[in-house]
């Protein structure tokens, strides 16, 4: 799966031309000889002899660009000026902006928003601390917090570096839910580091996203702060991802006629979002699970499990694999009805993929190259789902955060618990109605309409018919 | 000094008045005489025997608003509806959003600011930390960080409960130095606790506000942060204090003839905001100065100083007070060119004022009572200020901070400097040309549209001065 030229690699290059007829002409013929696709040509001025442009193109990556930009000089009379990469640009200065939304234009106003106005409202907390829900930004805003140890497919790359996430992720809090989400880069990776820095700021904000932050020690820190905080908080690596699948699974099994509690599933990987989605999976009624790992099938009799040392793949061998069956991906996937990957590129055969049940379904959710090219997949499974934007059923994180903040703020959640989690998923499922449902539609677009407000009505009620999740023990 | 009527205690209250001619002015006038200012009236709706008429007053106090509102339900026919507080109502919700710069419409804007375009964007910081400041909010963002322990006048209320101040003075911040600011409220008063989660936070903020945090915590939070950060930490009831008053006499002085150098001077408080007044007056050349605090004189003999229990105290005494004087406040301003108070409503009587030197300057800055009513200091003293909007001469950190951060920011400063606040200082006094200057006008409005780039074009050009200021070592 070759990558093709994607607006994630677009870029602009400045440059002036002899004014002969055909010479734009002959550059863009360049370019898309060269695997360049040029999406947009502005003059941006003219003279008897030579013209200036600005071209705009895709590329495949960076080292790409440049190629394009060397075959472009080797035009005659052809000046190549300033080459601006869009992405870049888009970054300049970063992507939020903190605004007041009180006007400060005369002194009256500062008296209103500031001393000594603002000095009754303070008081006013003091006496009442829930009226901070009222009355100050706690109302609305979820903290983006990181450690930037696991920041997309790049690995540890620290907190500066996963800014540029942390941002992209409270923008899309603001566009797809109205919520304020502020980016929180820890400059620690220590687990108790991290629990009491986010419990010393937590006073301001309604709920904790925690993000990328790489496992085992996402766990700990999760279930600590659940524990020790009044407001939910929600690792989206782990949950998003599952929530997104169910709702997928859901949707994927309603084309095959098949139903989840029946179904043989093999996932691959036991990492962070590996093992939330199995648990939700269970909690949902999956009761023929096996899962798999670089090690290949874990069970009850598998050295790592009996030696106590991996506490969650202890946990995985107790609660799957009735059956206790051993071996390699390839043997657990045999005969199987639903393979899950969140692990690594390339690892899942076609081959396999063909020993499977009838009317399989294989989601190879592996980030950005995925556990099997889905097109191969295809060929076999009758729904395939993958993590990109390139291919048909796209499971995305951006179809569940935001809706699941919005209902757990709304509801003044304190906890996140797994019926909520479960409500998130159904409800996501249910955007996709009976007659738009097909294999290549399992999942609806993050831009539907209905998306948001549909998980977050549902999180708002499940949350209200759950006494756990508004003020008692957290189990997601 | 009884409260006015202010627009800080404005109210609304919703009304349904019988029809008659004078049933308006009836109601106004009873307002009037209850010690309300009427400021606005709409007439909501109207029948043939009723009218609904929303009316706005100023009024002292909430006391005084139910008094107000009692004596209106008196008049016959009258029905008293909702009473809406202006203040509260401003604050509903909150007083900051967070928006994104960048709009999201399409996939590709999706593959643009997020996944998978922003993967370039964190690579080129992990590889190049400082384009963070040019790719990410780190380029402009501060943290607005309190424990909650000093606010405003009104003591420990609490992290929660501060959080109104925090949100107003990130407003400010963006108001006046178009800086996107945060508000922390931190759930620790620990020392050890505010110092590691602010370390913690940093990698996303270019400068540190610290805000409300009570003395003597403050001193060493400060000290800590500015030896372990390596951007600006600057605490702004300190500093922000000191820099305006220091601006504010250098104005006074101008106006009575006298040098900072020659003039004796008079402290009142060693907290906070005192001491770095203290400092920061030295460090512009004072020579003549004491300092007093609720036991008097601090001079070299004094049993706290003597102890070694209070190290600010003995700092004080041994770099100042050079004729080693004793006794009271009242002693101390006999024949004093200059009084400077941070510290406790009504302490100095209008007969120490009288005792002063001829030509003589009273900055009466407790909050929200001074330390003398300005207008008994005026009798017998060149020039007075206050720290109150509703006299001459206000001394207000938001002519200040704006600025100092703009600069520091612009600079990408790592440190904070004396020379850095003194610099700030010049420049806000500069703000006053020679024509605008008396005695009723030694320090600008904060409206006035030169104050935060003038400060900051000072604060630039310091700290490209002082290699300190741009890494070296903190000393303010």
């Amino acid at each position: 799966m070759p990558a093709a030229p994607s607006i994630a690699n677009s870029v602009t290059v400045r440059l002036v031309l002899p004014a002969r007829p055909t010479a734009v002409s002959e550059m863009t013929s360049l370019i898309e000889k060269a695997g360049g696709v040029v999406t947009g040509l502005d003059v941006t001025g003219s003279g008897h002899a030579r013209m200036r442009v600005d071209m705009t193109m895709l590329t495949r990556d960076p080292g790409h660009a440049d190629e394009i930009v060397a075959v472009m000089r080797t035009v005659e009379g052809v000046e190549i000026g300033k080459v601006s990469d869009r992405t870049f640009l888009m970054h300049l200065g970063g992507k939020l902006t903190v605004e007041s939304k009180v006007p400060i234009r005369t002194r009256d106003d500062l008296s209103l928003i500031y001393t000594p106005g603002v000095a009754r409202v303070c008081m006013a907390i003091a006496d009442n601390p829930e009226d901070a829900r009222r009355l100050t930004i706690k109302r609305n805003t979820v903290a983006v917090v990181t450690d930037g140890t696991a920041v997309l497919g790049l690995g540890d790359i620290g907190p500066l570096a996963a800014l540029p996430v942390m941002e992209g992720k409270a923008a899309l809090f603001k566009r797809f839910a109205d919520i304020d989400a502020f980016p929180i880069c820890l400059d620690t990776t220590d687990v108790e580091g991290i629990i009491s820095t986010v419990k010393a700021i937590a006073p301001g904000f309604a709920g904790i996203n925690l993000e990328d932050i790489s496992a085992p020690r996402c766990f700990e820190v999760e279930a600590r702060l659940r524990e020790e905080l009044d407001i939910p908080v929600f690792h989206d690596d782990q949950h998003g991802t599952a929530i997104v699948a169910l709702a997928a699974l859901r949707n994927a099994l309603r084309v095959v006629g098949k139903r989840l509690e029946d179904v043989r599933l093999v996932m691959s990987g036991a990492g962070a979002a590996g093992t939330a989605i199995l648990k939700l999976m269970l909690h949902a009624g999956a009761r023929h699970v096996v899962v798999t790992d670089v090690d290949g099938v874990v069970h009850r009799e598998r050295a790592d499990v009996l030696s106590g040392d991996h506490p969650n793949h202890a946990w995985i061998a107790a609660n799957t694999n009735p059956d206790g069956i051993s071996g390699t991906l390839a043997d657990a996937v045999r005969g199987a009805d639903v393979f899950l990957g969140v692990s690594a590129p390339n690892i899942l055969s076609e081959k396999a993929v063909a020993s499977m049940a009838p009317d399989s379904v294989v989601f190879a959710m592996a980030n950005p190259v995925p556990e099997i090219d889905p097109e191969l997949a295809a060929r076999h499974a009758a729904v395939v789902a993958t993590g990109r934007s390139d291919f048909a059923n796209q499971i995305n994180n951006v179809l569940v955060f935001p809706g699941v903040f919005r209902g757990l703020i709304d509801a003044a959640s304190k906890h996140v618990t797994m019926d909520v989690l479960l409500a998130a998923a159904d409800a996501l499922a249910g955007v996709v109605t009976e007659d738009e449902l097909n294999a290549t539609y399992i999942i609806p677009s993050v831009f539907h309409p209905d998306v948001t407000h549909v998980v977050a009505d549902a999180v708002r009620r499940a949350v209200a018919a759950d006494p756990a999740a508004e003020a008692g023990d957290a189990d997601a």
